[in-house]
């Protein structure tokens, strides 16, 4: 059984529970919640286990850790007979690369500064350092990334073209995190929001924060 | 023929360059230098072509566009018989993907973050903005990821395991970058500097500024 470390409502964990859904992949894995809300992922031991002190981490039966969602992506969906979110020939895999990686410098990743650097975050416990004038920064490059999403997704149905990747999971990934810190999408990214609806019907997503939580679950 | 849009001296356009050149695909692509001490790759036209304004990208022969290094050498990778630097097994291909990333978020883009926050960067006309506090937050995180990759060098011989990868390209970017601004490995990173001298005694690294220069090559 292969076991996953993360927080059950965090956005980069989200991106691996719904790359698990999608692949169906939920029954080989067991969680182990480590409380971002603690800083458990900025422990020593656990830093033993993932350098960056980041969730989500897989750990293999043999023991093999993989961190970075990408990358844990990529290793579930090459499990398979086929590749279903990482692309299957040379123009797909570049393609759904860059728009992974565009998702999380410009969105996702622009987000979790603005959380981390200028809001309360994880907490005084947790966040050591704060730069809230860089936060502030990262927030706007994120919303001037809903609005390049946006552009991306009147021209097609999905962030990398015609089918569902890991990077309609990243850009997920965002928009979970963009709600957790209250910054609202802009009310003209009709494309945006249309695509967020339609992607969160999937049962992947859905059923995201079901497939295992803390017991008892924090209040 | 393939068009990669670059700069010949950059860290980043250093990664696909390597990449060419273990690959063997030099003669397949034509280079367009844009002058990123210009900031050529800020204006609107460039931007066009890389929402993110980064270097290097790659233009397929259909005027396809990908960008960002990893997924540049993720499509260059995959038009091979078999991949040579991403990986073959899910294995190979997590364990590669998140040292990939780890070397750029530890380490080269943090290099970077510091070049153009802490330094004089670009020049005043390129860096609009500068958050020095941040720079040397990131100059610090760049010194313990090479603290982290010696580690990882003293118990195996490249930086994904037992082959040179695009994981090892990474860090090379990392230590490119770091000697552009002066930003030395600490001594007793022995196992780092042994790696780094093997290394650049690769052709691909070693001809990577000769595959293409603006001409004439600026002073």
């Amino acid at each position: 059984m292969m076991k996953i470390y993360d927080w059950y409502t965090g956005p980069y964990p989200a991106r691996v529970r719904i790359a698990l859904g999608e692949l169906g992949l939920q029954s080989q894995v067991e969680f182990e919640s480590i409380d971002l809300w603690k800083g458990e992922h900025k422990t020593p031991a656990f830093l033993e286990k993932n350098y960056s002190g980041t969730l989500p981490v897989l750990e293999l039966e043999d023991g093999t850790l993989i961190a970075e969602c990408t990358a844990i992506t990529q290793y579930l969906d090459a499990l398979g007979d086929k590749p279903l979110l990482t692309g299957t020939t040379p123009l797909e895999q570049g393609i759904i690369h860059m728009m992974n990686k565009r998702a999380e410098i410009e969105f996702l990743d622009a987000v979790s500064v603005y959380f981390h650097h200028s809001t309360e975050g994880l907490g005084p416990d947790v966040e050591l350092y704060q730069n809230d004038e860089w936060g502030q920064r990262q927030r706007d490059k994120a919303v001037r990334g809903m609005r390049y999403f946006d552009g991306v997704l009147k021209q097609q149905p999905y962030v990398a073209g015609q089918t569902f990747t890991m990077a309609d999971i990243a850009v997920i990934g965002g928009m979970i995190f963009a709600e957790l810190v209250d910054l609202a999408v802009p009310e003209e990214c009709e494309a945006l929001l249309a695509w967020y609806a339609k992607v969160q019907e999937r049962p992947s997503v859905q059923n995201r924060l079901a497939l295992s939580a803390p017991n008892p679950v924090p209040a």
